[in-house]
């Protein structure tokens, strides 16, 4: 499908309710509990789309418009969460979030992108040329990567639970 | 994680807002386009869940707490959908999947499970005996299983208009 601006945030702003539907009140283990070493809770995943939302998004879609390919956008941690959601309560790092994303949506607005722009490019560190288009594309991408990536962490906490079931269930062995 | 009732409801009580969330007047190629031959869009899977809580979820607890092993619960057709959602909209879907629930977890709490209930067996057709305690916990993971499926088949939509970052995106190759 070719991108649509109105669909990117139509998706877009989505997100911080149905995260916050799926995990406000949810009792700590379903929450903080991964998928076992290196890899992240639904808890941490709220952290990550947070620091996306502070350095990546909006801050490469600028880049992208403002100085094109000339420097490459400042990579991303991907792992700052780990640090930066500490002492923090789920719904803290759900609220942030959700401002976070409104903020950006009326940045995004703010950029009055045409189709001509979608089409401008930025430098990624290593992917090399991308174009405005497909920084969008992927934002729409990781959230709902990350939507799926927090059910299946949840539905991994029932794996022994559902018995002989577990061969019908192949978000179970994902 | 052991199964508790408690984390049962809280679980299943969250689909029917979050589909909804997800769903509700997404634009048609979002909600239509499924993986490719034999695979399921959005709307195939609601139409999906519907028929689960018709014929699937309540249906079989009872049996196994009015007949335990002595008859196999009905098999259940994973495929009904693809005739009874024929012109239905996704918004009737979506309600209709919202008041089943509502019932079913009505059901659930008539039917007083206590601890040693849940231990109670029941017999699969394919799989053989199988305790209530799995049959809800298979519940909970059907549900969040198809919460993922739809945000993968959703991402998969852009999955050439992100470009290089493909890479970095595992969603889009599940």
């Amino acid at each position: 499908m070719e991108l649509q601006l109105e669909h990117v945030r139509d998706i877009l702003r989505r997100t911080p309710s149905t995260l916050n539907l799926l995990l406000q009140d949810l009792s700590e283990p379903w929450l903080m509990t991964n998928e076992g070493p290196d890899t992240w809770s639904p808890y941490d995943v709220v952290g990550h789309l947070i620091h996306g939302e502070e350095t990546d998004w909006i801050p490469r879609a600028k880049m992208i418009l403002e100085d094109g390919q000339s420097r490459p956008f400042t990579p991303f941690n991907r792992e700052a969460m780990f640090d930066k959601s500490k002492g923090k309560s789920i719904k803290e790092l759900l609220d942030t979030f959700a401002q976070l994303r409104t903020e950006s949506l009326r940045e995004l607005e703010d950029l009055n992108v045409t189709p001509e722009l979608l089409d401008k490019r930025g430098l990624h560190p290593e992917l090399g040329p991308v174009t405005l288009s497909q920084l969008l594309a992927t934002w729409v991408v990781h959230d709902l990567g990350h939507i799926g990536q927090i059910v299946r962490v949840m539905s991994k906490q029932y794996g022994d639970a559902v018995g002989p079931w577990k061969a019908y269930l192949p978000v179970l062995t994902r």
